[in-house]
């Protein structure tokens, strides 16, 4: 029998043109899946009706995501479906005049929207309900909540997530599934609700990072990327963590591992830097949210904030009272980062190796965890892929992330992909 | 009597102070001057009903901005006036369902819309009905044509316009009027129609410069720009346009006038290049024009298609067959330049002075112009502000723009005041 949970993009394509399958066939297992898991994941926000075969038929011919299921994380603009923005109450947004960019692409290449994915509210950290799948007692990491449990879940293979602080990379570790957040603007984000525009990147999840490949070549029409099996000649950059911030030993003997793994297929080890120090980039991070997100959202808060979550409003508080000056001295610095790190990595390294989430997934659902090992990465705008390669004994995940330059994003999969076959 | 086709904003709150004006006084005297001069302009798509008084009352007592009449390009959502995106027939947006973050940093500063002006097609080139207040034969530039053509008509005082090509400032030099389109990213962009995010920059046009500065310190709460009168020891960079690009005469001779003036308040006049050559930043500018198009209004043209111009389809299609690779390479392209465009100012210069436009508004309705001394600026993301400091003969306005280095919109717009006092 086949075990939808493990298939992978290529491998349903297969059996689609060999005719073992048909284009519902992934849509319906996910969907029982869901019924039989979300009673206590709660990943979902709502779910599609099942796609009218004669209307959808898995897409075109050879459509490349053919008739394979995607969870849409609900800041995402759908027409067929509500959307809440992670919101609650009168302030539902229900369903939107246009479909945002990403759903019109993803249809047109065959794949056939499963629901909505929970999301923190409007993407910043206010929790919903959605449990983490390995133990239903700890977050499952937030703002892309519903999209990495769901797919950690067996529940559908792909799902759409956003990162602006550590909303992909954090949840993809605590959920135990690839996460990947390309190069800051290679996704359109037409139709998203906007949180802070200069750090909004939209990515995704997977269960292989094959499938991340297989979707990155699908959704920026570019050439298939190959799967490194070695990693002779290539240099890797271990990003130390400050002391304030150091990782729990689940983390460190998680970067040990994949550091460890990586030397023996070849690479070279060495210690990177990050040109300005860690603590000042987190600064300017937090100064460009909170300024841009209290700009954004000028609207919103103007109609709903009785009922934003005091975490939002004390955001949107500290937004207000940052000057422009305040906030271009932290886009400059940002502009200068970014300069640095791509004279060190063409200088040092072809990638870096950092943990993805500070430990395992925090216990209680009152809080999403500290995204603080994602601010700096998201602020610089590179791609950045967490690979679920550490379990504890208790079976909860952990993940590293590998970090490239920015517009490095198919070499950056390509040596990840040694690490995770 | 009050001549209020020429008040300042800060005329207008000096004499609300005083009690020599009501609340709505300036609001009316809009709106009698739309009735007479706009069956000629049309700079309108729609236009607001009075504010109730009592609602209104000029804003919160000292507001900034209180009773100051706007006009609203049409691509911002607005949720008491229908969108149409510059689009006609069917696919009509009608009231959105959140308004545009900068309509409501505006309406909480006290500013009244006044309507919506006319934008071309998703702020691109196919022109709409709008014509020149100077010449009802010639067009009033594009994208931003209501906004241009209202406020050199003496419609409203102030008009947001976008700037994704050349769309502020060449239909500011066409219209005779200040435009200013800020550095890339300072005003929040959240429900604007989205064209090419990494070029889309909100800005205004208005009479007065001072009230560019009045607004510049508004919108951004910083501290008042201080008004230069001499420009001593100030250094001014002249940029040669290449010959196949070069002005018509009106141009050089604006130009040449304000180097002039320049050099009599005690500037120092230099020579500046642009690092890269010009003809391959416009082919940069470009490809991220068309690659972002293309993915941003995805749904726009699965829905819309139809009526969709040919010249909007060309560019859909130009950005169809542009590989991500092409895209990145001018992004890069686009990252090298503005790093060596602040290494040259910081070195050599205070401003860049050069041709906001050809020459005067081309003759018909049928084009908008030619935006291509834009292209550079707004693919730098550098703060561009449109002098109307020449006229023809004829009484055709030709303008020149002052350009500072991102991030110096303040220092720019304090030089460009010892020109236009």
């Amino acid at each position: 029998m086949t075990d939808w949970t493990r298939m992978t993009l290529a491998g349903f394509q297969r059996g689609l043109a060999r005719g073992e399958f048909s284009p519902l066939d992934w849509w319906r297992a996910c969907r029982e899946r869901i019924d039989a898991r979300d009673p206590t994941v709660q990943a979902w926000e709502c779910l599609a009706p099942e796609p009218a075969i004669a209307a959808q038929d898995g897409g075109p011919p050879h459509a490349p995501l053919g008739g394979v299921p995607v969870g849409i994380k609900d800041i995402i603009d759908t027409t067929r479906l509500p959307t809440t923005w992670g919101t609650r109450g009168y302030h539902r947004v229900d369903r939107a005049d246009m479909d945002a960019a990403i759903v019109t692409q993803l249809t047109r290449l065959g794949a056939l929207p499963m629901g909505k994915t929970v999301s923190t509210e409007y993407a910043y950290f206010q929790p919903s309900k959605t449990r983490n799948p390995h133990d239903p007692t700890r977050t499952p990491g937030g703002s892309s909540s519903g999209s990495a449990a769901a797919v950690a879940a067996g529940m559908v293979p792909v799902a759409l997530g956003t990162q602006t602080v550590g909303s992909i990379i954090r949840p993809a570790s605590y959920c135990g599934v690839v996460g990947f957040k390309p190069t800051h603007g290679t996704l359109s984000v037409a139709g998203l609700k906007a949180l802070a525009p200069s750090l909004d990147t939209l990515g995704w999840f997977t269960r292989h990072l094959e499938d991340t490949r297989t979707l990155f070549t699908a959704l920026t029409g570019s050439p298939p990327i190959r799967a490194l099996t070695r990693l002779d000649g290539l240099r890797v950059g271990l990003c130390r963590v400050p002391g304030t911030h150091s990782p729990s030993p689940e983390t460190a003997a998680a970067l040990e591992g994949a550091r460890e793994k990586m030397a023996t297929l070849g690479a070279e080890i060495g210690t990177a830097g990050l040109g300005a120090s860690f603590d000042e980039l987190v600064t300017h991070q937090q100064v460009i949210l909170a300024y841009e997100a209290t700009r954004a959202l000028a609207s919103e808060r103007e109609r709903f904030e009785a009922s934003m979550s005091p975490a939002l409003v004390a955001l949107l508080d500290e937004g207000q009272r940052l000057s422009l000056a305040d906030y271009w001295a932290s886009r400059q610095a940002a502009d200068r980062a970014r300069f640095t790190l791509s004279q060190q990595l063409a200088a040092r390294f072809d990638v870096l190796l950092a943990p993805s989430a500070p430990g395992v997934a925090p216990e209680g659902l009152a809080s999403t965890g500290d995204p603080i090992y994602s601010r700096v990465w998201t602020l610089l705008g590179v791609p950045c892929v967490n690979l679920p390669l550490h379990w504890t004994p208790q079976g909860l995940p952990v993940g590293v992330q590998l970090i490239a330059d920015r517009y490095q994003d198919q070499r950056l999969l390509s040596i990840a992909s040694a690490l995770m076959p």
